[in-house]
This record gives C-alpha cells, structure tokens and sequence, in this order.
C-alpha cells in the first residue's frame, strides 16, 4: 500500500509529495541522521524554514501534532509520529565542501548540500536557496551555556518518523555523509523512504 | 571620529560597511531589539548565516572574540566588545505581516522583514532572500525542555555592541517595531548606529 524507496549511504533522493499524503522517513541501520528539506511544488522559493517552525511552535523543534511551516509561515509538514527516541536538531546547517575542508578532509566529500542541489536539478531547480535542514534523528545536545555537542544518534534499525504534507511540495531527503564528526557514529549508512497512500 | 546615524523606532537603516571597519549598535533608550543582517557587497545572495554561524562557533550564539559566518562558511562580522547584559539571539525569524496577523493585529504594521526588504530595495536590491536575523539584545531564553520564552530586552540606555566587518558588507539594522510580545517592553524604541573609523 506504500512505495519504499531507498536513500543510499551518502546519497540524497527527491520526491514529490501531494497536500494530504504522508510519507515515513526511516533509519534502515540505526545512528544515522536524515537532513530533510520541503519546498512547495508551486514555487520553489517557499520552503519549510527552521527559524519561522521556532516561532510557530515556541520550541527548537516541533513535537508530535504541531506543524513545520515555511518561510511564509504556512504549515506545510505536519508532524504525524515519531517512532525514534525522539531526538531531532534544527540548529546546524547542511554540511557542504566547506564544512569537510573545515573538517581537515582532502579532496571531495559527498555532503547534504551537495545532496540537496542535484536532486533540486534533476526536477529542473538549477538555483534554489539552501535552507537550513530539518535534521532528523540528529543528535546535538545544548549545554546548559549555549554550547552545542555532537554525539551519535540515538536510533536503533527501523526507527523511523511520519509526516504529513499539508501542500504539495518537493521533499528532498539525504543520508547524511558525514563521518568526520560523530553525529553518524562515523558510519553513514542509508535511509529508506515510504510515500503512504493520501 | 564617527558617523552617528539614528534608527527611528520601528524603521530599517542600511549603512555600507568596509572590511577592517567597525560599527556599534547602540540601544538608546534600553529594552530595544535590534534585528541585524549583513550581505556581502559583491554577492547578496551571499549573508550572514546563523545556522553556520552555529556550527562555525559551536555555541547559540558567538562570544565575543568570535565570529559569525556566511552561508559560504566565510568569516563576515567579528564580535569585538559587548556593553550589554550578553543577551542575545538568532534563534527566530524575522517579524513580518503575516506574524502580526497571527498575533491578531488588524491592518499593517511595521516588521522588521519589511524594514530589511526596505532599506535593501533602496540600494537597488529588490530580490534577496530572508535571512534569519542576528537579534542583539533579544531575550528569548530556552526552557529545560526546549521550549523559547519571549521575555523583555534587558539592556539599560546606551548598552551596545560593537562589530568589526571582515569583508565589504550591506549592514542592515531595524529597530524592531514588536509590541504585541513583550521582546521591546511593548514600546518599541530607536537605535543607533556609528560607524567607526577603519
């Protein structure tokens, strides 16, 4: 009743997801972070935004029944479960060639950015704003003076979260490729995503 | 030895800053946010970014001796001295139109993503993206379990910041027009700013 398809190690993937439908993010292996992106089908520049769902929701991030909601602060994904331990970040921004270089890393390394900009141009969005991601299962803990941490994900194999689309939009999920700091217990593994019926 | 402008209560003031410059964000009358933004001069699409500026200092929000960062990763304002109570934000988005509407004002009000699209617009920039602001002097502490509060600025007359630009730079500060949530006291006042000798 459902199509699964899977987000390789690394990999980012685009699907199109009509208002009403919902769609599983899970984590196939465990302790692996999903950065996920929305953008109304209609007009590429709206898009879910992390700063606006803070305000929406008076919270880092949303609990189960409240919305994300776009830069023009409509709802736009509708928070319908969560069968993980619950712990999400939308502080940091997607890694990208930079962040690696930062990192001490040589040569090229796959990021979410990079992840994010092909899936958008292989739909035909050639120049799309990066927003700041939704990082699912993502593992970042404030310290009690503002400071942020870094540690493994939390999720076991077949954790996964549901949400709901309230417009039509492009979703972009990618397999966070980051293995230098330890949010992926420097082990990127996939993802796997089910559109479920609307 | 400096250029001293004001920033009328609930307006926006775009002022060219060149890298090695330094300008100071004055609170006049205390209790007043200012909503911060920064492009750079050769590449709006370039900006300070929070969601970098997280990952880039590891921490909510830079100390000073710190910097904030662009969505390229690159260092764009150094935060050079803090003559305030150290409270500050970059955690919600911008008031525009559509928060006062749900915030239940009937007919416009001033905001401070109209105020940046304003002063922009002036300089010739009629299409550039919204970043989430660097909110001095806001004080919207986290609770244990995530949650934001919208508590009044706890700044005293005169408090101010001072920044020193890295690159060239469009800064843009509004003195945010917000007096439905309590962030200015609900009486919105002006700021200034000086820009200081390079």
């Amino acid at each position: 009743m459902s199509e699964r398809v899977t987000v390789p190690a690394r990999e980012g993937l685009a699907l199109r997801v009509r208002a009403g439908q919902s769609f599983r993010v899970i984590d196939v292996e465990g302790r692996q972070c999903g950065d996920l992106f929305a953008f109304c089908a209609d007009d590429v520049s709206e898009h879910a935004s992390a700063a606006h769902t803070r305000v929406h929701v008076n919270r880092l991030f949303p609990r189960v029944g409240e919305h994300f909601v776009t830069n023009r602060r409509r709802p736009m994904l509708f928070f319908l479960a969560d069968h993980s331990p619950g712990v999400h970040d939308m502080l940091v921004a997607a890694c990208d060639p930079t962040r690696y270089a930062g990192l001490g890393v040589k040569g090229w390394h796959a990021s979410c950015q990079e992840n994010l900009l092909g899936a958008m141009s292989r739909l035909g969005f050639d120049r799309i704003v990066v927003p700041q991601p939704i990082n699912l299962f993502t593992n970042i803990p404030l310290t009690g003076d503002g400071g942020l941490e870094w540690r493994p994900a939390l999720t076991r194999p077949g954790d996964s979260v549901v949400l709901r689309a309230e417009l039509d939009c492009h979703v972009v999920v990618s397999a966070c490729p980051q293995d230098v700091v330890a949010i992926n217990d420097k082990h990127p593994t996939s993802l796997a995503v089910e559109v479920l019926d609307g």
